[in-house]
């Protein structure tokens, strides 16, 4: 098994395999499916063989030929790689319809991923509340100063897409690395700064796309 | 401008940029910027012009050479193309904390996409009333019966994880021919049905990937 490292030449479309791969590996465990191969995992996850061969290979020897993948041995892997041993707080801004839903949703369930705090704007009533598992709705005009007293590092944004820009430079101020972007705003923000964006109007729209030119895809 | 017609072997990561286009040219319109270039919409929307020409490219000639690109022409392209001139009737399953989110999501706002009606199991609260902007919300044992007696091709799925493969079963069976899954269950569906899905967990754990291993990203 190769020791930890950083990977910043992965190809982005393997990236966005991994949490994929790591919850196959997590469940073949829990279902005290020890073993596995290629083929398998393609079923299960809906990758081609060929792809996950690949994908496998850029991290060097992870299973044995003739073997295949020893599934104890790749959870352990697959989740050392994606921090998945170290808890990370996360500042929610924007606590609208989508933004409640997010409070709420469970990503802590499985990973070691906690929504710390939340913003919004002072005319929202559940500022100054808390969520129903206990996490604080703070005045967004506090941003700066909390953020900066935290460890936080990652931001989830689900405010009006108006003033996703404006907090957006509010967060890269703060020293945020990351954000999980919910609006449909391409951020402007520094090279060093990762955004990950999830538009919901247009996954929509892909999909229909997909729906009438269906016959090859 | 080339004739109306299907595309049923563009990249996906092409389609998946289509809403982006779309988007962009219908801002231009209304900003009453009425031409543009590769490096222009570059900058707008964070997709290199590189990538820009050559997704262009697979329609024929849309832009001229010196010119540039039409915005009004470019924008009824992507429009039409994205089906956007046509309405999509969509049902809901799962009410919960993300499904009244979507509920309320503002998808029809600057789009021809409406949430018609949404379902949950009868333990849900909300079963029997309707949504703030007027959506009912059914007993999901009429799904069934209710779809069928509908126009409704496309769902949205935000059910619990356990539920999720089952409640697929019977979307397939009663002729959806697209799902937009929000839980995190690879759904096994016949090839004619087309799935997109959005994992918020694994969107969350790929960003958090990208920062802890951002040097070359």
């Amino acid at each position: 098994m190769p020791e930890k490292e950083t990977y910043s030449d992965l190809p982005k479309a393997t990236v966005k395999r991994l949490p994929q791969y790591y919850r196959l590996f997590k469940k073949l465990v829990d279902d005290k499916i020890m073993r596995t191969n290629s083929r398998e995992i393609s079923e299960k996850i809906g990758v081609d063989s060929a792809t996950v061969r690949r994908d496998f290979s850029l991290f060097g020897e992870l299973g044995r030929r003739g073997y295949g993948y020893d599934s104890l041995s790749l959870r352990d892997f697959f989740a050392n790689l994606l921090g998945n041993e170290v808890s990370t707080n996360i500042a929610l801004i924007g606590v609208g319809n989508l933004g409640r839903a997010l409070l709420n949703y469970p990503f802590q369930r499985r990973n070691k991923l906690h929504i710390a705090m939340a913003f919004d704007l002072p005319s929202n009533p559940l500022v100054g509340t808390k969520s129903e598992s206990g996490i604080p709705i703070y005045n967004i005009g506090e941003l700066a100063q909390r953020l900066c007293d935290s460890d936080i590092e990652t931001a989830i944004l689900s405010v009006d897409t108006v003033h996703s820009q404006d907090v957006a430079n509010i967060l890269v101020n703060t020293g945020i690395k990351g954000i999980l972007n919910f609006t449909p705003v391409y951020l402007q923000v520094p090279d060093n700064i990762v955004v990950q964006s999830i538009d919901l109007t247009k996954e929509l729209q892909t999909l229909i796309f997909f729906m009438n030119n269906a016959s090859q895809l």
